[in-house]
């Protein structure tokens, strides 16, 4: 009698804000040994390279669907791992930001298979960092509050309650709602004057920010791209605080410096 | 006359939790391009190998004292730079999270001197990931807050204005003030009943974590390593929220299966 096959193993692997140079060291290995690739974002493809012998599927969204639902996605991992494979579910950010990492690692330890769990650089760090954009700053934010912005009766509560000083907000999917996320701030006390900014796609070529106030955040133009939930890999996100005009002055004292010539900046200098 | 030297620049690096593994791949290529890392962890010393020819240079904390000011640090920075170094500020977790990140951007910046962000997985994310508690988790949190535990008249007005529920609360650099933040929260109307765990190294050989109420956090006993300032790599952090729980529960399934023979969990599939 064939003996059954040997039990195989899945590891979340948090894809980072979509540079594939921003994957972890751990990250580019488990894809290196996987047999099966489960994606969620186009832009995860650049990360092919590390991963030249597994088989990839795609298990996104492709213009605002989700290509296949959670439920089969658990079943296929759960499947693929009793057939012995190693499977890599690779997802953008970390797999606990938004991710639905912890329904997956549930429904693997309920099938009794083997699960990893490999962090990634989350997107609601590090999109406004590679924006300019500080989330804490020292006499500014000592804290940051990310929520996810795509469904009012889910952030409006939660931005109620937040203190309206001393904490950076960053929204993640809520590029759509912007409108509406910027007059539930301002009905719950933040002045309109405060910096807000919009940042998508930080860590992709199409990088696009826009800075402004949260007054004026509702009417911002973004670019028509269908850069949320499309599969084009380029994920908006807000911030509001003060950070942004941080990040604002940090930018200018930068310019100021680059008009002048390079042998400038000696002098004085040791 | 000799040219004065061409100008160097500077990358801030996220390091990430603690583990070399979980550098990303462009911090471990800039390491390897620098002439001389500042780094502020002992746990990144482990990150030499990807910097065999750089000089190494600790500028972090000493038995709960910096080792070099904020401001000397930034002058050897701006000096190194101005002879042409390459300078890599290897920072802990990612360089915006309580990092100081931006008043060195900042500090770079007026002097003209080039400086490139590298974000890292942060800890405070990543912290509770590999001690298998999700920040977020559909239907139970669906925001995050991190917070600076180690100044009360930081943390107490941020964490007073906090929704009680629906969000996770992550608190870094708070483990020797957890009596003081338990009682704050509790005094702001969170349940003493609510799920709390501590998380100590999570990404190291010495990885620690405690789970339990609000109610017991403040007398929980830590191991005494002086895990926090004292430059052994291995700070500490809280997570307060039902996230907990629902690691809790992934954890007792798995253990639940891990019981079962392994060719039983074939039983009943496909």
């Amino acid at each position: 009698m064939a003996e059954p096959p040997k039990l195989g193993r899945v590891t979340l692997v948090g894809a980072g804000p979509g540079d594939p140079d921003l994957l972890t060291i751990r990250g580019a290995r488990r894809l290196g040994e996987a047999d099966l690739v489960l994606y969620d974002a186009l832009s995860s493809d650049a990360m092919r390279v590390y991963s030249p012998r597994a088989r990839w599927f795609f298990v996104g969204k492709r213009a605002c669907r989700q290509s296949i639902g959670q439920d089969v996605l658990n079943r296929l991992m759960i499947k693929e791992a009793r057939r012995g494979h190693f499977v890599v579910r690779l997802k953008c950010g970390d797999p606990f930001v938004f991710g639905r990492g912890g329904e997956e690692l549930w429904a693997l330890a309920e099938a009794g298979i083997p699960c990893e769990v490999v962090p990634g650089v989350s997107s609601s760090v590090a999109g406004p960092a590679l924006a300019g954009i500080p989330v804490t700053h020292r006499g500014v934010a000592s804290a940051f509050a990310v929520v996810a912005g795509h469904h009012q009766a889910v952030y409006r509560p939660l931005l109620a309650a937040l203190p309206t000083e001393g904490m950076t907000i960053v929204v993640l999917m809520g590029l759509a709602q912007r409108a509406a996320i910027a007059t539930t701030l301002q009905d719950c006390g933040w002045n309109a004057n405060t910096p807000a900014a919009i940042v998508i796609g930080a860590a992709t070529a199409a990088a696009w920010r826009w800075t402004g106030t949260l007054g004026e955040l509702g009417a911002a133009e973004v670019p028509n791209r269908g850069s949320e939930g499309s599969g084009t890999g380029a994920p908006g996100l807000l911030v509001i605080g003060q950070v942004v005009a941080v990040a604002g002055e940090i930018e200018r004292l930068r310019n100021s410096r680059d008009d002048a010539a390079p042998v400038e900046r000696h002098r004085g200098g040791r």
